[in-house]
């Protein structure tokens, strides 16, 4: 008991600090009840089984995660795993709560970019009654659940499930714009070597493109296995209702994975025809480097067998060898190019 | 009570204007009883249990989707997943029908063509006593289930399954001609490739020919989950009798798989003989141009040693020194040509 | 009782024409009865529990069909399978019986062969008591089961396992000839590389036999899925004591598909070993060419320089000048043919 | 009973030597009891159920394994497999104690190390109230049981479990700056392709990487299934307690394998990366030798006919003929150089 | 009775011609009680469950065969097996007896080499007190069988289970000498390749260590199922006791296994560095034609400008014309091998 009361004054103390990071909603019966909760209240709130709290924490330091693992009685580990911030997105089950790491799309890209750089994560506890995400920065997928909450709380069940669907359908949905934009590029540079076999096409952006493809798949496949154990496991949340729900987000997960999938083979047809491409450029460069040499070598030979210094050369005396020469010469150029032409080489 | 009057009353309205989208066929033991039925009156129809109800939708719009799914009690998200038109082919489960998305192939195709560009979809939602087809644009396997309709109502059973049997067996075997069309252009580049080595066969189309497998694939792989799917799990439809019409199916759908993994491997193969073969030409290139050289080289060394200036050359003298010079390069290179001969150079 | 009447009599006025195609041997107690059975009284023969009956159907036409149909009462599906004659080897179950497509080598084969160019399909119908063998041409399996038969009547059980393991084995077995050419072939191709470094190494062949491995894995592969199947299932053919026999056939399916993975990978390392050996020869052209332009150039600039018009040039006036230059032509060129014997370019 | 006494007695006369090798803690209700414990008396402490004994034996001798096998009764193929010390990392379950091989990351490592020399054994024997650890150089992981169980004893539990975790978990993260060291070095390469075309990359270190990775995987992949292992199966130490901190280092290593795939993959593109690199880069070389041999070929041409000998050549006798020569040159070849830019040549 | 009687009758004439071949130990309750015994005893002796018999037949003609299978009892599939000995590793089970089939490695091998002649089949039969060894040339396996036979007869048990784990790890570790030559000669071709960049590597024996991993995996996988086989089913010969002996010969096939495949993935990053070094050094050839021609063709355009016969060339006057123009060639030639230091050419 006395224990309690040490806490909870505390508590009260950092209510001030902390409630800019922290903040709490509370639902009963599909009203929004309040906001202005003090963190020190959380416990009490919690053994109100009818009532669901939406805790959101943003960039929490030391002492907010001292005060939610008192509230919350969090496992250390899953304490550990949030503030660590570089996770595979993972679910891990704890006795009292479901612990669900999760990496929200952020972009822009580059090709060098690291995995850390294009994903933001969002850490998420979820108890019978209660969910707490923790983010970093402003992310789009709390927006989303603090727009709908408000606008309707009237639909927020008694549940978390409800709120834990929107995030993972607003994260989900979040990839598929960094999808199109690599399906665009694709296309484009699909169009670049296809159309018009003038143009050098650069291997550097497509193995960016490949790259890209690499940090989508290494963060979509973990979220595939998180949705796969959500429903395979037997969860509080998952009711019987919200399960299509769950589905649904599966399914997109699915032909997200299957769209990289398929994206990385046709970059793999598009760097072998990179690879004809310069095999036969450079077939046409010596192409050209031998009927440019043997016409100017011909010619050069004409040259230098009227420049011999024989005593003794009938064609010199000829008034009009000069001209003659010089017509023979032409006279191979263009048979050796009408030749060339015969056999293809130009 | 009072809400159902008022929703038949704006069925009953609306009935003009859906029934160019909306298709109603009745089915009472074997005897195809009207398609002159009202909008409204479907959900009265449905709790009837001995008749069978086949309602087909062309292209719906937002208050035939309202309708649709007062009549139905559809769930939202199936509903969603039928209007959004970009789905993978796949089979949903919900309390009280199975929603399943398939697509048509549709064809003619380009190398840059997308997945929806060659496929249409075709969303079916199948009840206990129902099919309801939702399509876009006119489909051959609707048109074939209509045909089958009214060439033997006496035929249909009174479960939907007969009804899916012919949508999903139609929209397999529509696959084929696809298959055989890649099938007979495969030959056409082997026989190009090994047949003459004259030629130079172009990467391009064998690329835009893996690109069209990949697409294939994309859709036949999913199909290939929704029918092993519908064979494994109990459906309301998928009696002892038709079970080995889906199987069927389910074969032919393997075979394409096959097929399409065999010509994979078939095009890597071609891909390899093209890279081999730029690989000879340059080769030989490569060989022409030192054989021209060489020979060029020579007679011109043999023209410039006799266009030298020294005093005291005796050939020069020589009255026939000019023709033995000739001679000389003539001979070197009927000497060269003997030589590249012999070590298979030319 | 009316419609059996009509049948059978239809079935009598038949029997002449049918009995060119259909051939019907009875077994009891191990004792070959009669092959001059009418194909009327097969349907009667088959209510004989303890006979065995084995009906050979060679390109049956239309009629035939509809009387196998009528006798033996088999599924529409399979009797359509049977009749189209490009089936993967499959299985698929039906109440009465188990229908079985396989697919016998025949060879001898091309390159561009297809897959039905090199295989013969035979399709059987296997119940309690009767084995139905369907081929369109000449089977070495079907005579080797007639064979078989009739040498050692007393052997063939009443149930027809037997004689499906006969059909099995002989049709698995007329693989390895196949395997064994291609083998042989392989070794060629190899010893041609490894041997001596001079010849070049089509790649053509060697695609060739890629493609034949890959047919060949096409048809091997789905067998061993049937001999699986048929082990795993309880079917009523497959007794404790042959059951020994089955398995042995599946291990040689086992062992088939082995040696076709481990060619397939050999293969790939000959398509290595002819890639590198264009690309050292493309090497060695190179040097070539550029010891020869360097000896030749090296002469002509000596020839040239001596060709120059300078009023003071000494060792034009030298009586030896031309021998001197003559000379350091030979002396030049043998300094760089050791210069490059040094460098190992020659 | 005779047997145990000469045992003891031989025990005894060891412990002078083996204490150089072997150190024994005990630990009671959370108190480290002792570390100077006789190795002779250690039957006796593993009877009594509420200790928990720690052996840490270093280096052992033939001596050393044949105590620990009397004192703990190991049987002899764990003892034969610790001995060995080229072991994979895996789990064997004896019926009264587990024997698990693991290994721990030492580097520094070169492209030609094996796995031998970048990674160090540490087997472990655990049995109900025991743990066993052998090694045969100074290791980081038992340093790190030591430096917990000193600092605080208290933590310590009656299973073996703890100090098993700690010894899973430093050795799992121990492979992270590795990992870490190969990421960076990538980065680099990579920023070195992509960066600027001048600088030619040498392929070495790309395959020093690639084989660097390759033994990481190694060690990590068993490492993994080791893990899966102690996970799945009832352990005596894996209490409902601990079962999380397991999960935690699995997720590691998960992670560990999730990060050298990608980075495979990097580097697989990498490589491409390189051959083009060196593909077009032959296509520049090839482009300026054409160039250059096409301007000076001309000039020389132009040089050669003016050095014709024929009596009437109205240009030798103009007065500025010599210097109209020489611009015709330097003419032919800036016409030349505009010619090959137009075409991007140059 | 009858036909026993004749059965041993004959057998014991054939004893004399037997026993070259087959040799007989029996062992009773830890004694090797006898090898001399005839052939024709073994069926009473196998009546005796108290008594262990090891059959060694070495290289069986049919006689042989048929006394075994009069003896024994063996299936006709399994004698069929033993006969032709090209099997792949195996089990089969039969009611009587256990068949397996092993292939010991023999070695040395050449690249062209197949399965068949760098592994020696050895077939086994065990039944519920007997082991039957059949082998075609002396075997090392079975000497070690023999060996420990004779040293320590008092260690056999009663089931032959531990005569064949002594098979098993004998032959399983014979694969090991194979692996470690095969890992000497990768470490010799890796040091070539990174070591110095002068010596042309050749592909050939790339490729042949490539295809001797082959036939090593072609054998060792098979291995490892027909273990894995023996470890998962209830066999009469493996006893809790020996358990741990056969889970350690299957962690060191386990451990072949992985060794064989990151060696394959070894040798493809060696034959990537062979291709890129070739495609290097092409380069370097086309760069020092490049160099070679543009320094001698432009000597050579100098030689040609001042061979001109223009009447008025000032310099051709000029008493130190000739030297002033051999000073310009040997300038320009400095100037061009500057430039091409610069670019990084030479």
């Amino acid at each position: 008991m006395h224990r309690r009361c040490r806490r909870r004054a505390a508590a009260r103390r950092l209510t001030g600090v902390l409630n800019n990071m922290i903040s709490v909603d509370v639902c009963q019966n599909g009203n929004s009840v309040s906001r202005e909760v003090e963190v020190g209240r959380i416990s009490d709130l919690l053994r109100q089984r009818h009532k669901l709290l939406w805790v959101d924490v943003d960039a929490p330091d030391d002492e907010t995660w001292r005060v939610l693992q008192e509230e919350f009685d969090f496992h250390p580990l899953a304490i550990e795993d949030a503030r660590k911030q570089n996770q595979r997105p993972k679910v891990d089950e704890y006795p009292n709560c479901l612990f669900i790491s999760l990496r929200e799309w952020t972009g822009p890209q580059h090709a060098t970019d690291d995995l850390t750089d294009v994903t933001r994560e969002i850490d998420v506890f979820v108890g019978k009654n209660y969910l707490v995400t923790v983010h970093h920065s402003s992310s789009k997928a709390i927006e989303e659940i603090r727009k709908r909450w408000e606008a309707h709380p009237e639909r927020i069940e008694a549940t978390p499930g409800a709120l834990l669907h929107i995030l993972l359908d607003t994260i989900v949905d979040g990839y598929f714009p960094a999808m199109d934009a690599i399906d665009g590029e694709i296309d484009e540079v699909e169009s670049a070597i296809y159309g018009n076999g003038r143009e050098v096409v650069d291997l550097a952006p497509v193995l960016g493109l490949k790259k890209r493809l690499l940090l989508l798949r290494q963060t979509v496949a973990p979220l595939r296995d998180v949705l796969n154990h959500l429903l395979r496991v037997d969860n509080p949340f998952l009711t019987a209702h919200n399960r299509a729900y769950y589905m649904d987000v599966f399914d997109h997960v699915l032909r997200l994975t299957d769209q990289i999938d398929i994206h990385r083979d046709i970059l793999g047809g598009v760097m072998d025809a990179i690879m004809a491409q310069t095999n036969n450029r450079l077939n046409n460069v010596m192409k050209t480097l031998t009927v440019i040499s043997t016409i100017l070598m011909t010619a050069s030979l004409i040259a230098g067998i009227y420049g011999m210094n024989f005593k003794n050369m009938p064609e010199l005396n000829d008034p009009n060898g000069y001209y003659k020469a010089l017509l023979m010469m032409v006279l191979s150029a263009v048979a050796l190019i009408f030749f060339f032409r015969r056999v293809r080489w130009l």
